[in-house]
């Protein structure tokens, strides 16, 4: 990983007790010491027996902040496998991602096969936080000729699969106004008022016109600011995100927003920082890498074909992706059902575990219809 | 004390510790069951041994939330008398307050005197937070000829003696903006953003216009709403104020104030909710009082005698005072110097002793030229 | 016509001077006594010799207030044919539409057919003012089978059909503020600034959210307000508009625009008014009627079909459309290429005149296959 | 008169009208032509048979644009001496300044003083445009010694004479954002929207806040933006007032404007102009000033001497009289009262006029106090 490359980065304090945590839970020192710092993503390379072609797939493995449910109908509950730490839970399958990968590498274990298999591990996928920018910034994948982000959906059928999720290319930011406290019946002209600033700029923000022909998005998430009811206010910090179809138009929001944060600051004479807190591009698959999972999936009892989703979410898989692209090789996103109808992110979100073996499954002939 | 008369009320928690510290410190406790709730004003009523006038003095004795200062040369931490509780401190001089009420009542203990003293101990000034409003409303000083409300000043000569701080009337107001969350991408349509409802609120409070012949102001001192970069944001609140040289012009400003908050959240189809939190009336102190004052510096050797002075702040004195009136009495407002000049609220704020025996001293003279 | 469902008409100065000029042109005053009052629309029935369905064709007959361009090299300048009237200008075809409609009827006059043939000229189209919703509310098409209402487009090969245009809803808006003048400088107070209220307004509604799996659009037009530097302003005037997909979308977005406007007029204490100005619904063609239409155009050497096209504009010929379907008929627009590639509204504009008698010629064969 | 330090000069052809109307009306030609382009300032002196200190008057000759009333009562129509111009009216009392003045040189003509008498007749104080700013700015009060500038004022008995208007120094300012059109439905992405930025720069210019100690205005009292529904705006102007008891400050409040309008710009990407349309600063009379002008008042039978009066609006006076008292002279603003209550430029304005002989002879005892 290129360190520099993830967006938001746990406080030393945090990193120094999961260190902890999972040196207690029986992690190996060695291992754990190279991953100090948050450096968590690991890239398993697999080389066959003979020469050919490079296939990797991704597998995100981080959980998200949410407490698992109490209710003992729950299946981690009743099978006792539920989330040992409070407030954490895997609430998006990332831990079945990351079971099929290893599962994956033992069944391929015997290198009978032409080519090499490339198995990422990835880190913070969840708010975009930069674990996809960080590996292929690394250029990990320069070398991959087909590259597969596969991607368990909750509600789904196991028997359908979507070849493309057309997910949206976004960008987080954060924003500081930063102003001049004064006691605003004592003295209210001494005072900049951030919040002055900040209430334009999100106004603003949210006006920003929609662009024909291309679903945007503009969001100011999070606003706070000042201190006390006397006090005129001196901070002021905004989360906004920015969403398009494609990263052009993305790119042209941020700096629309940028703009906007800039010239609210100025209005009142405050200072600003806006700070990038997370990204990922738009994603288009490859046709040819779709045609290879579809006919995989045919012989494996998978029904319904999608080619074409229209995602309102966003995923930094892009960031993998399109370097394989850029780099002359193809690729793709891929998702298949999971039945439980609970949603992602949810205290009850659980999968079927039929999906387990099914996507391995299918993964593994991707793999051998390519290197086989 | 009229408990529903206080604006702002700690939470039990808070109010149960507080009364397990008092008992832990010493307090008798069938006098602090008698303070249940946080009802903690006491009046103290003398009556001399023959019949005349009623007159009253309001000491205060709240702390302000200040972690006072370990500088070794504070005078507290010589003497070792500073605040024995973290982040809580007499930062304001109500302890020298309180002890003057004590040494006053002591020395007019003789009881030789021709009417009744009050001496009123109030809590809750702090943030005008209705500790004198609870006071004045259970009639305490209906029956008051003249009434006293005094404060140490620092940073002027305790020689020095100003007889109407021109206090704003103000009003403390929290909005609450409720909308509906929704994901800021996948179904924006279905939110409404509190954030929007509230900055526009914020901007437009602000340009509420100012008095011609009446200084007034207003401030939204702090703004908080949303959750995350991906949601529409579903709550946010505001703390607001206004002031006013005026009583009536105040009120206005707050009719102003809802109709903004009221027409802010209907733009946006979100629920709302505003209450007042504090609220001060102004103080016109009456000339014979300040006379009286006046004429009892003199013998004490207080040289500099101001008539009126604009104070850019509020007081909940005012409740009192205007009570009295309102009842055919008189009364004032009365600073006098204490001469420390760390400010009112610092971590290192002080007063200079020999303030303790002069303003009693002041005291009792007025009281003794009315009573005597 | 219903002339009560006319949005925006002419004031009565216009309507008088339009009156007079056609009197002095010539034409029939009997005719144009019928037409006071800017009633103008004409519905010519033409009943077969036989019994049979009933088919309409809409023809559009209003100009647009434009200068017609002086270049020598312009068409009805060379042939002498140019708008007599400065300002006004054909500049979209619909003497075209009429020339077409008058040449159809002239075809169709022997009345050698089964059913009977609706031709309706339609004034008040641009700016969606209104004209074919005042027809529509008359029942005029209430007994039609099939209507087709259509279009030439500039820039487009004669030889391109369009069989479904998917016109956006739309709704244009009048909001007017009233508040109270005053001297800004001497009595602020007294002052109800209408423009804080209309720029808070314009704000907000640009600000409302876009709607998933839904092109919208909302625009403020015009802003103006107040009369000079020291005067709080007392009047504020918006011009607004609103698109969707979708009829339903569009009228939530004319709701949100009116509590956008009700909440900022009340956010300042102001009275408002708010005033419908012109709409259409959106356009949903009918298979069969898209269907019949091409294969009337194959005949005649069209060699493009279009079945969809997403047009970002606004017809009023939804409410012709809406009301024969409501009414149990079909229909749909239709569009068709005359290559000139001026733009429409252009001061330049014209159509290849080629386009005349094949449009004449379909519209033809298409009342013939249903009438024949 | 210094041409480029007026502010706003009216259009040539205005000008050119105005000069053919003068020349009608029996102007002389060669006096005229040295007033070409609106350089109309006139400037008597008269030198004393002695030597002495110079003494200047400011008499405002400009009319404001008011239709003056066809009431019978009114005095003019009754005596035939209203306006000729449609349109035009000394409304505000310029007309009886400017004889006042001539009869005050008459007076003076026999040159009977010791030192100099400037008789300044200055057009251009209506809207504080320049008039005075240019005089001053030419150096011809820089040798003055004491300078008075006077006003009638409606409503106050003649009798009554006010030393000191404590006029607000302003500025007035035209601020137009540039953005770039576009259809609101087609590509709004591709418009610059102007009316986004004018509103923002509206609502925050209201929001900058009051001054301690110090009465300040803001205005916003124009606004006009954009062409169509359909359109996005393209261009929106605005005037700004500014007002201050002290020309520092109303500085201060300038700048802030300008900020705001260049942040508000910024946001949107649009271009911007702010232009200053008019200015005028604080008046501090001279107590020595007012002293000679009391004394004088006394011998001529007024009985209401007003030491300070805080006047809500502003007078361009402050250029001539701050000039003065840079080059170490003195001088001060005199208002005194001509009767009719009808107020200055309403349509029905007019003075008693018993007042012109009193100023007249005022104005006399005054220079002949110093000169004589």
């Amino acid at each position: 990983m290129v360190p520099e490359a993830r967006y938001t980065v746990p406080a030393d304090e945090q990193l120094d007790a999961a260190y902890a945590r999972a040196l207690a839970d029986g992690a190996r020192p060695d291992v754990l010491e190279r991953m100090k710092g948050g450096v968590t993503a690991v890239v398993g390379i697999l080389k066959g027996s003979m020469p050919g072609p490079t296939v990797a797939f991704r597998f995100d493995m981080d959980a998200v902040p949410v407490q698992e449910t109490d209710d003992p109908k729950h299946l981690p509950n009743m099978n006792n496998f539920r989330s040992h730490y409070p407030g954490v839970m895997h609430s998006c399958a990332h831990d079945a991602h990351t079971a099929i990968g290893l599962t994956l590498a033992s069944k391929m274990a015997d290198r009978n096969f032409a080519g090499v298999l490339k198995l990422i591990f990835q880190p913070a996928e969840e708010g975009v936080g930069g674990g996809a920018r960080s590996i292929a910034e690394k250029g990990l994948v320069d070398d991959v000729s087909m590259i597969y982000c596969c991607h368990l959906t909750a509600g789904v059928e196991p028997g359908i699969i979507v070849g493309n999720m057309n997910y949206l290319a976004t960008t987080k930011m954060e924003a500081v106004f930063h102003g001049k406290a004064a006691h605003a019946a004592g003295s209210p002209e001494k005072g900049r008022n951030a919040l002055l600033g900040a209430a334009s700029a999100l106004l603003n923000i949210h006006a920003i016109p929609p662009y024909s022909k291309n679903e945007t998005r503009v969001n100011v998430g999070i606003l706070q600011g000042g201190t006390a009811s006397n006090v005129v206010p001196d901070k002021a910090r905004m989360v906004i995100e920015t969403r398009a179809v494609t990263t052009k138009v993305n790119e042209e929001l941020v700096e629309r927003v940028k703009a906007i944060v800039k010239g609210s600051a100025e209005m009142h004479q405050l200072g600003h920082e806006i700070k990038i807190i997370g990204s990922a591009g738009s994603i288009i698959g490859d046709e040819k890498a779709v045609e290879i999972a579809f006919d995989a999936a045919k012989s494996l009892g998978y029904h319904t074909y999608i080619k074409e989703y229209d995602a309102p979410g966003s995923e930094d898989a892009s960031f993998l992706i399109q370097r394989v692209q850029e780099c002359g090789g193809k690729g793709t996103y891929l998702a298949v059902g999971s039945r439980i109808p609970n949603p992602h992110h949810s205290a009850n979100f659980d999968i079927d575990e039929v999906a387990l073996p099914r996507l391995t499954d299918l993964l593994w002939q991707v793999a051998m219809k390519i290197l086989g």
